[in-house]
């Protein structure tokens, strides 16, 4: 038996978060529902940005007052602000998930200010709401911005550290353009664990260059334990149109459990519920295991190999 | 510097040979010398099997004529029996690679003939030839037949040992169908190279459900250095309609390169050849890089950025 591995489930978060058409409240319902029966450890259920930001969350307070919720799954949302944060206190999530990038350009893109607010922005929703509710920080960016190029890995260090120091929970380290290579995880991953032992080390990887499980591997080879995944690959990156997304949740806990890891996800449960995203999202979706099926299904021998066995026999 | 790693590009042979319609003479031949001023250490050019098999590659003669060979490149051709073999002679090939499965049921299904027979039949061909030509013998299904299930890597071991005993240059270890995953993989190159420490080994995976390059990342750990990998990730398997092909050539070149493998290959002039692949096969092709770009191919900063960051400084 090996370690136990921990999915935080983003589809309907950072997934739906990049799609052009309006997914009904009815909809998110019904999938959150679904994936709760799955075993995940965590689902991102939605953001409390502003509804003229990203439209298609618009609805965060109804669907987070509609779920139902299972024991032994946590229920995170996306906090951008101390306003966010507020509205979010009232439909009592089991966690903050804070963000900012390490990257200066990538923050004022993304978040239109420098790191330095955004830092203050969040430390503000850490103090006033941190004891009521455990805080996570995503870091955007961390294994390159797509403007900037490289960011070094003493720079995420030092990010992770002010958050570390202000007694959050969990971090998560995102590469959020699908920038990282195997060799660099494995030694973030590393210096992580190492300075961070206390905190929960989640790793957000893309597929976007096709090297997402390739990622997922050089981290749990490095003792990680905890990964976000979307299904069905949703997400993607605007710098790369066409490119794959987040890395699909079935297929990295399919890898994982072929390996003999355990997920605590149940696949045969999965799969039904990821062969409907393309269905919920109008087009078709990068992840592979929903279409190829696990490496335990097997196929009939034709007829012509049937006839030649029982000859040979 | 890390270890030099070898890739045999197989798009033209393995990627083509699954397309539905007939893809021209010229536009073979233009393809291969294109590839060949890349930096592969090989290409697999054609199969010299029967037009009525394969219609697809009925021009192998032709193709092997026209191509401009380069120095430093070896051009190998597929060999199904001492008939395609003949043929092949007098197109002077760098190497001939035969194939057979380690599978009894997937032998018949491909083969239509039981494994004793498909190993009569190639040790003819190495007996005949094995003096004028180098051989490698590619092993079909080594990781899992869709049919049968699991292989025991004993049997593959023992297919292996066969061959290695008629001196053949080099095996290569096929996950015909996209079934491998990560740990099996180790397990298996570290058994391979400690048995066959003398032979050439390459590692032929399918991406079918996303542990593509996952997979080569666990063959690069354990020390193998040949890969068989196709342009735009075109190959598929029967058994996974809409599931991935071979690996994408230029996405496991591109893995390697940003962690510092030397591999030989220019990815600056590899890159525009991928991007004509789907031109050339009328569809969209799994490859990701080709769409993204490389880690290092940055994007300018949207102008209300530009202007944050001069007020900032």
């Amino acid at each position: 038996m090996r370690q136990r591995i921990y999915f935080n489930e983003v589809v309907t978060r950072d997934g739906f978060q990049m799609e052009s058409v309006f997914i009904p409240t009815d909809t998110k319902v019904e999938l959150i529902n679904e994936l709760s029966q799955c075993g995940y450890a965590k689902i991102e259920v939605t953001s409390f940005t502003s509804a003229k930001a990203i439209p298609m969350l618009r609805d965060a307070e109804e669907v987070m007052g509609r779920i139902q919720r299972v024991q032994g799954v946590e229920y995170t949302v996306l906090i951008p602000n101390i306003r966010g944060a507020e509205r979010a206190m009232d439909v009592k999530p089991d966690e903050f998930n804070l963000v900012m990038s390490t990257s200066e350009t990538h923050n004022l893109s993304n978040l239109r200010m420098p790191r330095k607010k955004s830092f203050i922005s969040l430390r503000e929703v850490i103090e006033k709401f941190g004891n009521q509710v455990p805080i996570n920080v995503s870091l955007s960016a961390c294994f390159g911005c797509p403007m900037e190029g490289e960011v070094p890995q003493q720079e995420v260090l030092q990010w992770a550290e002010k958050f570390s120091d202000l007694g959050v929970r969990g971090l998560t380290i995102c590469d959020t353009t699908g920038m990282a290579q195997p060799e660099q995880v494995a030694r973030m991953c590393e210096a992580l664990q190492k300075r961070f032992s206390k905190l929960q080390i989640t790793l957000h990887f893309h597929n976007t260059r096709g090297m997402g499980l390739a990622n997922v591997l050089a981290s749990v080879q490095s003792g990680v334990a905890r990964f976000d995944a979307s299904l069905g690959g949703l997400g993607g990156c605007p710098y790369a149109p066409g490119a794959s997304g987040n890395i699909s949740s079935e297929d990295a806990i399919h890898m994982l459990d072929a390996m003999g890891y355990q997920t605590g996800v149940d696949l045969s449960r999965l799969l039904p519920i990821a062969r409907q995203i393309p269905t919920i999202v109008s087009h078709e979706v990068p992840g592979q295991v929903a279409k190829s099926g696990r490496i335990t299904d097997l196929h009939p021998a034709p007829a012509y190999v049937t006839d030649l066995l029982k000859e040979i026999s």
